[in-house]
């Protein structure tokens, strides 16, 4: 634990990291030594800081991680999201020395981060000092999880859900050829729905950012589907400027 | 000035309330008395309340406006936001207390909250005792601002141009009854850019969100245009769960 003087008091970031992997959508989550409990990878905010910057620092911090591009997302701000027990919780359990104490104890707001990984691509996460493990568990197998977390990642997914009505997704979540079932696969996974093969094949050609390749999937039993790849610079063009859909 | 210690450390809240009225789109400004700069609505949040609760009593104890649906959008959280000499400038223009100067000194995050209203339908803005005026201001053509608040503004506006995408726009912007032209010319003015009426037509009528009226606008030199009206109940369910265009 750092020195609390050289921290902004009252504010923490919590990260949402949502792992694809064979269409299951996952967070990555922390088991806190002793106190059973999980909890997202967050921590304090250096008052020399930006507080997007120590997002990223939380994150390697405590998990190893680096390089992931965080989304800012929300601030919880509610005052009743900080337990009086919590403080006591983790003293009582040797996860924090007792001068710390009153430092858990005050009033905390929460900045949310969240990003969306492939996580096979993602180095090993490592735990720190106070956390037994660091996995990557099913979205709708979550165990008990400490303070308002279990609210956080339900707003985050929530996000994911609106983003893509204007932002594309797949690009390194998706083999770099795939066909148009991978990719449905994906949409399907993280908005929790069945979409009609129909519509979602028409929409998503009218964004205008695939390429139809000459290749095919071979191996099945059914005919061998097309491989599409993404247009990189349209890609990129519809993350900045948003999707052809859009207004 | 309350009394500081009551006041959660370094957080402030700033209010971006968006205008619209003749097809122009203002923001809500307050004058600083003698400063001459500019301000967001904005002010700091009690220890014992909600951030979001905290806005809307800004919000009213800085213009008199209550009643409006905030949304949050963004903490800004740079550590150079906080200019050094934006304490003393508050000070030697007699608008803060000295016994205040360090509280004003400090670093300060700020969650930015946005709206958009029919500015004549809301009461008329008074400004605090700091203030000298409390106006709508084109935001096309702002003065010098405080701090960071220009940026706050692109932020609010640019995240209002994306929510057109998967939210309805228009109750309570528009008269109950209104032409395919005046829908098009709200989403123009917000989107800062002109549409194809065919496409914007063909759009707007696939949210399934307007009712077509037996009635037409009267008066015009050209023949006279349709008239809607939003279904409320399908306008609501947009709100809640996105547009039909959406996935």
């Amino acid at each position: 634990m750092r020195d609390t003087t050289t921290l902004q008091p009252g504010l923490s970031v919590d990260c949402v990291i949502f792992g694809f992997h064979e269409n299951e959508l996952k967070v990555l989550m922390l088991k806190m030594k002793k106190m059973g409990k999980w909890a997202l990878p967050g921590g304090f905010v250096d008052r020399d800081k930006d507080v997007d910057t120590e997002a990223n620092n939380v994150l390697k911090r405590r998990t190893g991680i680096e390089n992931i591009f965080l989304h800012q997302f929300h601030l919880f701000g509610k005052v009743d999201r900080n337990r009086p027990n919590h403080a006591s919780n983790l003293l009582d359990n040797g996860l924090i020395d007792s001068k710390f104490k009153s430092w858990f104890e005050q009033r905390f707001i929460t900045v949310g981060y969240y990003a969306l990984v492939e996580y096979a691509n993602v180095q090993a996460p490592k735990p720190d000092p106070i956390s037994e493990k660091c996995e990557w568990l099913p979205i709708t197998e979550l165990p008990e999880l400490i303070l308002d977390h279990r609210q956080i990642i339900v707003k985050a997914h929530e996000t994911l859900k609106k983003e893509l009505n204007h932002q594309p997704i797949g690009l390194n979540l998706l083999p770099e050829k795939f066909t148009m079932p991978e990719l449905q696969a994906l949409y399907e996974t993280v908005l929790e729905k069945k979409l009609d093969r129909r519509n979602f094949r028409r929409k998503m050609l009218s964004y205008e950012i695939l390429i139809q390749t000459n290749e095919r999937r071979l191996g099945g039993a059914h005919k061998a589907p097309t491989l599409y790849q993404f247009d990189k610079l349209k890609y990129k063009q519809a993350i900045d400027g948003g999707l052809k859909s859009g207004w």
